[in-house]
């Protein structure tokens, strides 16, 4: 049995072949065909089927044998009803403080040692009538088991009911680790070293969904490349669409790579706030629901409030900027921020989560812009550190590159970045702004160059950015803004804004914007505000970047677009 | 002068008697009557028409003479225009890395030293043209400052220019730190054993508010006994309505009382985080935008949403519970939540912040109850250690007695509740909910048997609870749920919930609301979730309670109720 125990493990780690998911099942009712793509003769259909009739009489014949046997087990007495079954319903009748183990602690040194603990059964399959292989699953992590007949301990009825158990069920295990000679191969199994050897199983919460699950989570947390790579053989991986995930997201982000992309979606909050608590910021929150359609009317959703309406705020800007006026200095916020455009793209959502921090400062804003570069390299630097298993199982299913991060900040002028996609033989004019084509296409001129996925473009063209910011005292063609990119794609977009209730009211002139229109924006200026600048971040579109992945949706637990709402 | 810089601080602090702020004149044309409220008779009025007379010729002498003497200043070299003035518009037009100091370095140690800061003019008062007395303000830090005309340093024209400046306006002082003999006693005031010698002063951002601001942050700053107490002296102070506050909020939120609340709020929040980043949770965040009207449909706000609706989520219930489904095990969120109920009370907004959480358990819902009593515990133990000042600076304008916290967590059954309320003379039936006042009853007894103003109450009746809520095992005519209370008033309200997707079916039913209502919450269980217990708790209401307040609006940065959507 030990060998049989380290069979090929992408085997053990197989769904039974009984438990076929639904997305798994689709789209396979064609008509067959040889593998160059032409119809099969009628040589080889009549061939084929006198190999299907003797399947079918050898199939009745195993049934019957199993029906038997199963008439003999049954009037068998089950000596291990105490070691299986499905417990009670929790509804917290008792408290014994039972001791769990988690599966990230099980390690060869521990052979032989007794433990329980709870996780979810990922895979199972039964090789035979006396053994189950199964596989459980925590979080990051998966480690291999196995139960097999023993006398007085392990009976036929209960392999047989742990085979049955629907992956995804919580199950409650009793057990003892042992070591293995060789490490397990299966890319899905974790502990590569040991496995547990079952003692007892019971179900702790069973499985309800009514028919077959969606997909298994194993399936789902292949790669693009082990998916193509099955294709040639006995048994094709399935592609998981990602609606067909989005529409189960419960499901879906079950898998290991989601479990960690999420703890490094809390990752990035945690540092993002760590360096700006640490530098003397505080946080605040700023309401969504406005009376005005602030900023830009035509991408603010509308909300009935009582007898009026209302309007979900496109971004704490406002706010922010009112807290510096008020005299909070430096200011962030983590929230939802709403934008109503019908964008059906890989990188846009209807809502996301915003890290916005505005900051009064003394002299520059570049005072500012410094400590965004600065906040940034503290991000990317602590985030291998704090999270590398997180992101090595992020990598394993979609394999990105490293992401560049340059020894200094790099920050370029806005004319310089010109002047570089004119070297490399783009027009572009002067004073427009940049398509995402030439966006993309500048990052990759600015990583060949300065070997970073991360930089700064300062000094945008006045007229391409919002009435609030302000031109740049010496030309006044330009601006005192900026954005921040990663791999070619803008994640930051922020400036000095005008402090000045006189000077803004000339600026939304200039703008062609009445001024009735932006009131309590203007007002808000006329008590004197601090000279301050400021920014806004998407933290989908950070991590996204980060990891390399490909679309927005993958970032967020639950994304919302123009077609999706639910779940 | 050193003498009259030492001068009553009350008047050295107090406004100048030309610059009367917009709310301190309402009210003030009333037909004037003796102090006992009779009319004046008629001797009594002409003795006032004659003194009426000669104040007025008093007045127009004094005016011809100080024409006079402008007349003559005027054509006076002014040798200080390098000292004072207002400064061009921040463009950023240059970086110095000018050193400033912040007030709350200011010490009578560093007599002597010469500084340079940037802080709000509080007020100002010029008892002649050759001395101005003012105060500046840095957050929670006040001080004074005195500027005396001195040959070939400050001119005649210098102090009157800094006498006129308006009140709020951002100024920088260039000065010396000077001891003063005896503490400052204005209340306003912070740093008492020290003040300024001005040099140098210029405005770098004035006030551009048109005609008198509506009113000056010290007045604002007023505790009720000071403003009472001022009713019977020259000047009483103006009291400043909640709804004027919350009118003009960048000015309000300006006070040191603010600027100390909202360094709390973010305490609370970095507190809850610390606390709960140190137990295993990651941070989540769920989309505030839902596809149907979950939980209880009466009280959602309704958003247009392309061609059709969504729904404001009133709490992140539905996807915190996915996410424990989806094997996160402990998760929060700090988020907007938003309740459209047409509530206009002292504690009810229709936008607030939660803190929610769940938590996956493993035996029984006291291990979550246990940690939510923890948390709490370590929120109220590290307020006062790290925010000593603060509260401390909220207390001198909204005294309250201290918050009593218990050695070890004090929880009760209700049914224990039902009988103290009883013993004290309360009719209360056995499974009725507590009403506002019998809560507030209760937290009286509570704190007088057991000495704290915070405790948790478990096992409520099943019938008054959301039909999520799991029931008793024992007794199901009670359930697996809690509330915390706070002075009384409930901030936290949680429970275990029903993970079983069959058995919430049952509740639905019993609840007599259609499956279909509520499709897919069910369907988040389906797939097997696991025990699991949680509870929201209302920022805002926490810092309210804490502190004492009398309105939830305090702790709100820009509140929102059903009559307020701005600022």
């Amino acid at each position: 049995m030990s060998s049989d125990a380290q069979q090929p493990t992408t085997e053990a780690a197989a769904a039974p072949a009984e438990q076929v998911p639904a997305a798994a099942t689709q789209g396979d009712s064609q008509e067959e065909l040889n593998p160059d793509g032409t119809p099969l003769s009628d040589k080889q259909k009549r061939k084929r089927a006198e190999k299907a009739e003797k399947e079918r009489i050898k199939a009745e014949k195993a049934e019957r044998l199993a029906a038997e046997q199963a008439a003999r087990q049954a009037a068998e007495v089950d000596f291990a009803t105490e070691n299986y079954g499905t417990l009670p319903m929790n509804q917290s009748q008792e408290r014994t403080n039972t001791q769990l183990f988690a599966i990230e602690d099980i390690h060869p040194d521990k052979d032989g040692q007794q433990i329980t603990l709870q996780a979810r059964l990922q895979t199972s399959r039964a090789p035979s009538a006396k053994l189950v292989f199964l596989t459980f699953r925590q979080n990051l992590n998966c480690v291999q088991a196995t139960l097999a007949m023993a006398p007085e301990k392990v009976s036929r009825q209960m392999t047989k009911w742990a085979a049955a158990i629907t992956p995804e069920s919580i199950v409650q295990v009793e057990g003892t680790i042992s070591k293995v000679p060789k490490p397990i191969e299966s890319s899905s199994v974790t502990v590569k070293d040991a496995e547990i050897k079952i003692s007892r199983i019971h179900i702790v919460v069973p499985v309800t969904w009514e028919g077959q699950i969606p997909f298994y989570v194993d399936d789902a947390t292949r790669s693009d490349a082990e998916i193509e790579a099955s294709q040639e053989t006995a048994r094709p991986l399935p592609p998981i669409a990602l609606d067909t995930r989005l529409d189960n997201r419960v499901l879906d982000l079950r898998t290991p790579t989601n479990q960690a992309i999420f703890r490094l979606n809390h990752g990035v909050c945690r540092l993002f706030r760590e360096f700006l608590d640490n530098n003397g910021f505080i946080e605040i929150h700023t309401p969504k629901l406005q009376g005005a359609a602030t900023e830009s009317g035509a991408s603010v959703f509308k909300v009935g409030y009582f007898k009026g309406n209302a309007f979900l705020a496109q971004s704490p800007q406002l706010g922010k900027q009112m807290a510096i006026s008020a005299d909070f200095g430096r200011v962030y916020e983590i929230g939802p921020v709403f934008r109503a455009e019908d964008s059906n793209t890989n990188r846009h959502m209807t809502e996301f989560t915003g890290l916005d921090l505005e900051m009064a400062f003394q002299e520059h804003y570049h005072e500012v812009s410094d400590l965004l570069n600065q906040l940034f390299m503290f991000i990317f630097k602590e985030l291998p550190k704090r999270y590398g298993a997180e992101i090595a199982t992020v990598r394993r299913q979609f394999p990105a590159d490293d992401f560049l991060v340059p020894e200094a900040p790099v920050c370029l002028h806005f004319k310089e970045a010109i002047q570089m996609l004119r070297d490399a033989g783009y027009e572009v004019a002067d004073l427009d702004d940049l398509s995402t084509e030439t966006e993309r296409a500048l990052g990759k001129l600015v990583r060949d160059k300065y070997k970073t996925d991360f930089y700064m473009l300062d000094k945008f063209p006045l007229d391409i950015r919002p009435f609030y910011t302000m031109p740049d005292p010496s030309d006044n063609r330009y601006s005192n803004s900026y954005d921040f990119f990663m791999r070619g794609q803008e994640i930051l977009s922020g400036a000095q804004r005008v402090h000045d209730a006189k000077y803004l009211e000339e600026r939304l002139a200039a703008a062609n914007i009445p001024v009735s229109a932006m009131k309590s924006y203007v007002d808000a200026f006329r008590l004197g505000a601090p000279p301050h600048a400021g920014g806004g971040i998407g933290l989908e579109r950070v991590l996204m970047l980060y990891l390399g992945l490909n679309n927005i949706r993958r970032t967020s637990m639950f994304p919302r677009d123009p077609k999706r709402l639910e779940p």
